[in-house]
């Protein structure tokens, strides 16, 4: 298939689009092109994923069940399959895996490598390939053609085309979904930039083209790693605002009313989720290349990784103002998210919390709407406890570490003997002195 | 004089106001109050600068002359003396002097000191002070007042009230000047609350009242530490963008799509002005009090610091690629202002790198339309050179510093033999191959 035809597909919405990996970015990337008429087929390699998918069975907040039911059962333009050979009937294949880092904070390219030796096994010449996952700049050029041109036998720019688009979900922002969030893209030559720019264009209202591949790997790297930089600059401020008697809050709410070249973060128990901590670490990797030193990422991780043992003295020292002790306290956190609204504990700084509390003799609960259970990455099994007064006067320490919406934060500190509180929830209660404590 | 007699005369605008230090804060804020209606009397301890401002000379450019001239010469509400014993005429008093660091990046609190001591040997009971110049947290409380109360005998909150109001000028900004900026204020106590309030309202469009004046100072601190540390950042990122061949100042108009959670900062050959270098290191010291790195701080200060020397490089780099050396090259630097269109060089970092090029053997020249001249720490004095053709052609390299928007790159680029161009001036501009280099 030459270039000039996978146009003319696309420009009559004849293109079949293949996602691989349906999860957080790849279902709703995968239901808003198929809401705008283009064909999907989702690659999964878990089958009961792929199954809901086919039952129309929501497992994503930022997808509406009315929307994963429409494309589904009634345009039937959405299935899923968990055969990888079925590539071979798509004409372009975006690729929503997983880029974790493992336990040394090195990329886990597996995931990638191994959606590049699927592709390249099993499509047909003239075949688009896109890549969404955050990676570090040089990946599509460097590390995946070399993968798919020696798999495949076929030539990049000649018998298919390369492109990075970085995702760029924000879970649970209700204003900027899939479709009307601006995509970067960045294609390898200029005859997949038109196949890009025409094949996104059909779902995503405003794209923005960059020069190379590298340029939108690094873009993503550097929007996330602003984040980071800035998460860890406001908790460290933090920490000595608490040592000067400084409530950092009331600071960053009068620093915002600067109408120019200030943007308001807040510290909180640790940076949590599948972005913000890992991202700016593929950089990092990268960096060690070319025998370059990233001190300010060093430095925002470095931060981010004492914070979770630092709110652990915090709660240590409330409770040793009540004359207890960590050990055999009964400690109970409110919300284990990594934000407030949804349900995903991934990299939450909460489950790190606990855990080391959990090591210092102490009998952790937690109460989370969103979450009814979970197992951390030792194995420890954790259940959601029913919130009753009860629960609430019996733990010697309540702890806030995700402001949940629906928290009804009066009535938690009311009956509570200790609050710590992580998430400045109690900006509107007035505080009994020595009970509530905050970061 | 109670604090009810204050306030009245602040509502019948009677209150007498001196403002202690006429330079870029000083003056802009006398001429503010004055233009409202207020009796203004500047103290100035360089004598010059108080004979301007009685001639209604202008030397400060977010002062209009016209403003100037009309405060001055009609409705006479602005006059200024070097004589400190004047303080006695004055119902209010608002210090706008510099805190510098000093070589070994501490704090110099002179200025203050001795504002302080000129207020307390001079005042009238019932004065309300206030300081608007950056400092560490505490410097009002733990600083000014004793040293207040030691001088005149007299008794903070009964005898005169304190205030901290932290200056938010950013020079050359056409949108925000002194009156539509919001301005933080924190005050001590309850009655010097009510009469901040009173008096700055006379002036200011907005107030954000916050309940101590260590609020404010941090406040200010932490506004230009989150610039310190996000150009810092993205001034790393250029150089490893550089060794990887990205373009930066692309990656950051496309990270400028995002349309949440994101504000550009840009690369240059350091940071420059009179706040942002300073700032953040006034906490770093009072931070030592409690024994707290800032470690964020820190590694930004250290980047900022190297990147005059970095820059040093990439023009030896580029001169190496033409076969000269740096001894012996004339280069020419184009703008050596802090930022574009302001004529102050205080903290530059061209002069720095200036400095260090000279020190290898070149010869420096520089043209800058705002600056006809100026004399560097070490006591070399630079005149502005004419810019004409010859001048560009005859330069081994011309150096773009500073981006006024008057340069006209094109043609500069044009006659060059050379460019290193460190504020992304040549955007617009066709490159020819090996003439200009990019930061």
């Amino acid at each position: 298939m030459s270039n000039t035809e996978i146009l003319k597909k696309i420009s009559n919405k004849t293109v079949k689009t293949g996602v691989i990996g349906l999860g957080y970015v790849g279902l709703p990337l995968a239901v808003t092109f198929a809401n705008n008429g283009v064909e999907i087929l989702g690659f999964e390699k878990n089958k009961d994923k792929a199954k809901a998918v086919n039952e129309a069975q929501n497992y994503i907040g930022d997808v509406t069940d009315a929307d994963l039911t429409n494309v589904v059962k009634e345009t039937k333009k959405l299935s899923a399959t968990a055969d990888f050979t079925r590539i071979k009937e798509c004409d372009a294949v975006i690729i929503c895996v997983p880029t974790p880092l493992d336990k040394f904070k090195k990329p886990d390219m597996s995931y990638i490598e191994s959606s590049c030796i699927d592709i390249a096994k099993n499509m047909k010449p003239g075949t688009f390939i896109s890549l969404e996952s955050t990676t570090y700049p040089t990946t599509t050029e460097d590390f995946m053609k070399p993968i798919i041109e020696k798999e495949s036998g076929l030539k990049e720019g000649k018998d298919f085309w390369l492109c990075f688009s970085p995702e760029r979900v924000d879970p649970g922002n209700i204003n900027y979904k899939t479709d009307n969030t601006p995509k970067i893209v960045g294609a390898l030559g200029t005859e997949a930039a038109e196949i890009a720019e025409a094949l996104y264009g059909l779902a995503i209202k405003h794209l923005h083209m960059v020069s190379s591949p590298r340029i939108a790997e690094m873009t993503k790297i550097l929007e996330n790693t602003y984040r980071l930089v800035n998460i860890s600059l406001i908790n460290e401020l933090a920490l000595l605002s608490g040592k000067m008697n400084i409530d950092i809050w009331e600071v960053i709410e009068a620093a915002k009313t600067k109408p120019y070249g200030f943007q308001a973060f807040y510290p909180g128990p640790g940076i949590g989720g599948h972005c913000i901590p890992l991202d700016p670490f593929y950089l990092e990797h990268i960096a060690k290349n070319f025998n370059f030193e990233l001190s300010m990422i060093h430095t925002a991780g470095a931060i981010n990784d004492r914070m979770s043992h630092r709110m652990m003295n915090k709660i240590s020292f409330a409770l040793n103002r009540h004359k207890k002790s960590m050990g055999g306290s009964t400690i109970l956190f409110m919300g284990i998210a990594y934000k407030p609204d949804i349900a995903d504990a991934r990299e939450s700084p909460a489950l790190l919390i606990m855990d080391q509390l959990k090591k210092k003799g102490a009998n952790i609960l937690y109460h989370d709407p969103y979450i009814p259970e979970f197992t951390d990455d030792h194995g420890n099994k954790y259940i959601c406890s029913e919130l009753t007064d009860k629960l609430l006067s019996d733990a010697d320490c309540v702890v806030f570490t995700t402001n949940h919406s629906c928290f009804k934060v009066e009535q938690i500190i009311e009956k509570a003997k200790l609050v710590v509180d992580l998430r400045n929830a109690v900006k509107s209660v007035k505080i009994e002195d020595g009970k509530v404590f905050k970061l």
